[in-house]
């Protein structure tokens, strides 16, 4: 087998797909589009359907405007692209500013996707810390990019799986010495708690940044696989360059730009799952769990001398959470009211608290 | 602007994308599924759209289990896999078994997008000379196997932008003298004359070749983006091992499945276009031009002293060519009797022959 000697051993990325009544592991919405949304999906790829014998817009303008209508912040078309996932923009970041030689950075505990990422494209990866509350030591890390001068640094807001949202002031560090590309992954910005800034805010003032989205979370759009990323037209135009010709179908193209259309339905039920993050955390920290504070749709807790105990607990009481993050927490994420009874009767039964 | 150096000055591929009544220039098949191929996909994205919310099937197998049975030659699910365009499986294939200090090679003229996949994964690309006629010059490709020991050979057939088929003798000697894998490209296979085999055959005897196909040919579902490959099931977990998670979405799945059970209705035409592909050879060949050899749904065509001038005066009569291929050759699709009765009167006028 002449596979590449770094991916020997390696194990194709991603969370167990279990048949199990209660999925709080992926950090879903539970709400999935209503009739409507899911007739209008269904209409609009009825109405490309019999030209689907023709390649679809390379450029997906019609997909590209709607998500620069809903982003806001004088943003058009050119300023947004969009890939089959935020993990096709990450590639398509790396492979046109990372890449052999060059270095990419963030700090840990983060998504555990960005070094694969990093790996596929032939990046160095470089990994910081961050302090004890999961938020960045801004400190260290300045002395960390000084030292690196990494071609990419990937900042979270909020962070996955820590939920942490990101300091503004950070940001705004990080980007003054970001030697190159800061990318501020965004991709449950939606459930951020108000007052809490999104780096689309700083586009205008720093040429080099991108900020990366999905239809996967708040738009409960994951099986529609869509993300996307706004940033100055320039570094647009240089994604344009690695992307595969054709990458994002007419189908695609036409069951996002529908489900955007929905908006309003779909974000509704942020507002619902950002009041249950909240009772999910004020419930976990009433039954003696430390948590971390969190601005996403899941919440990370603990601590456990065994999490993998209490996981295994959990599933087989029929619920499946997430074992991740750093040694001794687990991620749970936040699903309906039922949902979130069934896990809390299952945590109960499995801790004994 | 912090842009790898190799991908300054470049321009993203693709060919225009002209607003044209008559359009032969993507190699596109110009019969679209019927209504009721179209209700059927749309029926089958309906079905998933209330669950969108829920990440796909990250491994696909329904799907491939689709494709699987549609190839035959004893194929299952785990010899199968299948991503956006077979573009997205080409960089797969080099991201596992190219990269940096990997060489793939190919012989010239064929598919232009070839050299940009091994640019973004940062494979060396090699280049052989095919023979006057468009086919393999066997010995000349043996030596060159054996001077540069490939990672990767990639072979067609039909070739594009020739029509090309390959010579099942010189596929066996290619696989016989390759170190590493051999990719043998069979996105036109459908169209191959009576008695031109498919390197499906050889799959049982070499472990290393890898077959790709796509449906956006024969199936006219070129807007769909569903590319594949079949291979020995450890050729397949290589795939699996850089391919993004959930790369693949729930729509798609749900869409190219449906197009398949249509496999009679779409593959119906094909032997329409393979009649209209010889009688369109036939007509250029009694108008005096040069044509190569074609077992696509497309002819090369010339030689012409300035082809641009002839592709201009095509496009200003309403008819969009590519200009593509070796100088003095262009090459035109396959469309219908209407659309191939507009060429040829325009090229008629252009060509005063």
């Amino acid at each position: 087998m002449p596979l590449r000697d770094e991916l020997r051993h390696e194990v194709p990325y991603g969370a167990p797909q279990l048949d199990v009544p209660v999925q709080l592991n992926v950090n879903e919405n539970p709400y999935g589009p209503s009739a409507e949304t899911a007739r209008d999906i269904a209409d609009a790829v009825h109405a490309v359907a019999t030209s689907l014998n023709r390649y679809p817009d390379r450029e997906a303008t019609v997909l590209r405007t709607a998500l620069a209508d809903y982003l806001g912040h004088g943003l058009g078309p050119d300023r947004v692209w969009a890939a089959n996932g935020s993990n096709e923009v990450m590639q398509q970041i790396l492979q046109a500013f990372g890449g052999p030689g060059r270095t990419a950075l963030s700090f840990a505990p983060t998504y555990s996707m960005y070094p694969e990422y990093a790996r596929n494209t032939h990046t160095r990866w470089v990994s910081g810390r961050r302090d004890d509350d999961f938020g960045i030591d801004v400190g260290a890390a300045l002395d960390l990019i000084a030292d690196e001068q990494p071609d990419v640094v990937v900042l979270t807001s909020p962070n996955n799986p820590t939920g942490t949202a990101l300091d503004p002031a950070h940001a705004r560090d990080v980007l003054e010495a970001a030697p190159g590309v800061v990318v501020v992954d965004e991709a449950y910005a939606e459930f951020r708690r108000a007052g809490t800034p999104t780096a689309l805010e700083l586009l205008d003032e720093f040429p080099r940044l991108l900020v990366t989205r999905t239809m996967s979370k708040a738009f409960a759009l994951a099986g529609g696989r869509l993300g996307y990323v706004a940033g100055h037209a320039a570094m647009i135009d240089a994604l344009r360059i690695v992307r595969l010709p054709y990458h994002l179908s007419a189908v695609t193209q036409a069951a996002a730009t529908a489900a955007l259309a929905h908006a309003d339905e779909l974000l509704a039920r942020v507002d619902d799952l950002r009041r249950g993050r909240d009772e999910l955390a004020a419930r976990l920290t009433a039954g003696g769990f430390t948590v971390a504070e969190s601005d996403a749709n899941f919440v990370l807790f603990g601590r456990f001398d065994d999490r993998h105990a209490v996981w295994q607990g959990l599933l087989d009481r029929g619920v499946l959470i997430r074992e991740t993050g750093p040694d001794g927490w687990l991620r749970v994420s936040v699903g309906t009211p039922t949902e979130m009874d069934a896990f809390h009767r299952a945590l109960e039964e499995v801790t004994q608290r």
